[in-house]
């Protein structure tokens, strides 16, 4: 089974190292996936989205593995989670959970603060080495949900409000920047694609309907069905985070002629 | 078989992961091996020269899967191509035939955009996940190359014009920036050792012929074979990209006293 | 036997990925971990402290591969160490010493500047990819310490001078900062648990003992035993460094009220 490895921790440093270090002490032979270390500190929200997305093309057999934790050391459970026949494995603050409603639900849970996996002492600062790698890499290696921690009703896992756009009228909708890509693209919380019409506003900014990037003139503003099946802004060889004055969470107003 | 895997997609998202993770989807246990994933978007020039530099160290047995490709979505062809016993898959643009005659040229090759192995609806924008890197794994799994894709002339595939630099008189040539490295080193398209002699200008600038950094004063300029075998400009402990004020593809004019 | 792989390439080149696939090419189905590629360049101590640190997590197969190299292609040696069972590559200037004693100490060395597993002809200015990765490959894959190289005196192999902190007096202590990660946090070389008390000055400026971010106000100064087991600085939300404006290697002084 293999350990696909989602984190905040960038490359800057060699935390992302360690933990594939430990994971190789832990089941020697484990192969690793690194998802993305790039999550923004802290960003929970991006986190789990993240995850999900890496949920819906995940192999039959995989260990997520993911660590966004501004609670580290704290209050916070941390936990291992069966959703089907794969797993999860993180602090459990919400980051888990979307990925695991995408893999099915979480069907069993444990607390891993004091897996007999664990490294000891565990520090204060760093289960990503501590606590989660190992956890996660016995489970790929076939060890048994309940063996790796104390089981806890899946019901009571931390939950995410994720934002939900909607269709406040014909040819009016109110949709929220979910994510933007490293280009600039953005990705609304909104997938109807009956939006995509002759005339398309966006913020008031005329945006071309489109199938691809090269649909429109470069620099020209386009709404498209992304590659995760949502609708999304671009600029054609620019970027519509700029174009737009976007970041995360912003609200967005599209109009359109039905 | 072994996937050696180069993008221009950044490690800032998590494009890459999700294609290693549709990999391991496509024919787990596939190993990957990252080339880079930090080749200037769209640039299929500095793709193809970095993979090109990849096919001259290659194992025997590999799939080169490279993904720079501007015209995703458009009118471009994908491609998977054998070269010996090696692959090469990606988009029919260029960035595949330098490195495919490095390993021998291309000997056979398929149209993979309805490729039984492709992930289903196949996206408009992102073709790695859901063209490249499941052919690609299946290449590496074992899978013979006409039963991805369809049969094409190998003769009618993109190919790249790359600069050359050439000598032009005994004391004078003009070559290019081929590629600046990290630390501002330089990588020109000329490799005649005759040049390293005792007074070299180049544009106009004294330049030490040297074997390696450490035989230059810090920030003195020097010319020597690089560990591609090609001429290259480098500032001991600096950067001769800052120093001479080069871009990729800048020419450049040197000058020696044979 | 796993590869544990760290320089001062960055990744911005494809330095790294060529070298794993001289890996693959010297030992085919050679797994290989990257510990971090983003050590400072030509910072030997960074280096140094970062493989140490890898060592003390270290899977019992391992062969550690370290290049942060300024003297490359000049005189200093090229090595090959084992202690215990585990091995250590790298240019002889000091990055493996502190690594290979945090293992037990160096039993056994070779140079392998003339190794019979080089790539040849080996360039001047890239033995990572000439040299340290298929002597490191082989190593891995089992080959004996004494086929890969000619034997030297361990006593004779390059050491690095670390920087120590100490306790002046009751209540009174001089540090250094041995490394900052990318949220700001600092590592000191001081690890006594004992200065953690209820009033402590950092460079004059209070500083509340934690176990962990989340115990100090957002913006708070703390000081607390780190992940490495070393007395560290925080600002919680924020970064340390930023606030007492210190970089690597500056010194700090320490008070307390015993």
């Amino acid at each position: 089974m293999v350990v696909a490895f989602l984190t905040d921790y960038g490359l800057r440093d060699d935390f992302v190292g360690i933990c594939h270090l430990v994971i190789e002490r832990a089941a020697p032979g484990t192969r690793v996936v690194d998802l993305t270390h790039a999550i923004a500190r802290h960003d929970i929200r991006r986190g789990a989205l993240a995850l999900r997305r890496a949920a819906r093309v995940a192999p039959a057999q995989v260990v997520l593995l993911a660590v966004v934790d501004p609670g580290v050391g704290g209050e916070r459970r941390a936990v291992a989670i069966r959703a089907g026949e794969r797993f999860l494995v993180g602090p459990d603050n919400g980051l888990l959970l979307p990925a695991a409603r995408a893999l099915g639900g979480a069907a069993e849970a444990v607390e891993i603060s004091n897996s007999p996996h664990r490294l000891t002492p565990v520090s204060a600062t760093f289960h990503g080495r501590d606590l989660f790698a190992p956890v996660a890499a016995v489970l790929a290696a076939g060890a048994p949900l309940d063996e790796v921690g104390d089981t806890i009703d899946p019901a009571s896992l931390a939950d995410l409000e994720l934002p939900v756009g909607r269709i406040l009228a014909v040819g009016r909708a109110e949709a929220h920047v979910v994510d933007i890509d490293t280009f600039g693209n953005i990705t609304l919380d909104l997938d109807d694609p009956r939006i995509l019409t002759e005339i398309v506003r966006v913020n008031g900014r005329r945006a071309a309907a489109a199938t691809t990037f090269a649909d429109a003139d470069p620099g020209a503003l386009l709404i498209y069905i992304d590659s995760s099946g949502a609708l999304a802004l671009a600029v054609n060889q620019g970027s519509a985070a700029d174009a737009l004055e976007l970041k995360p969470d912003d609200e967005v107003t599209i109009q359109w002629t039905p």
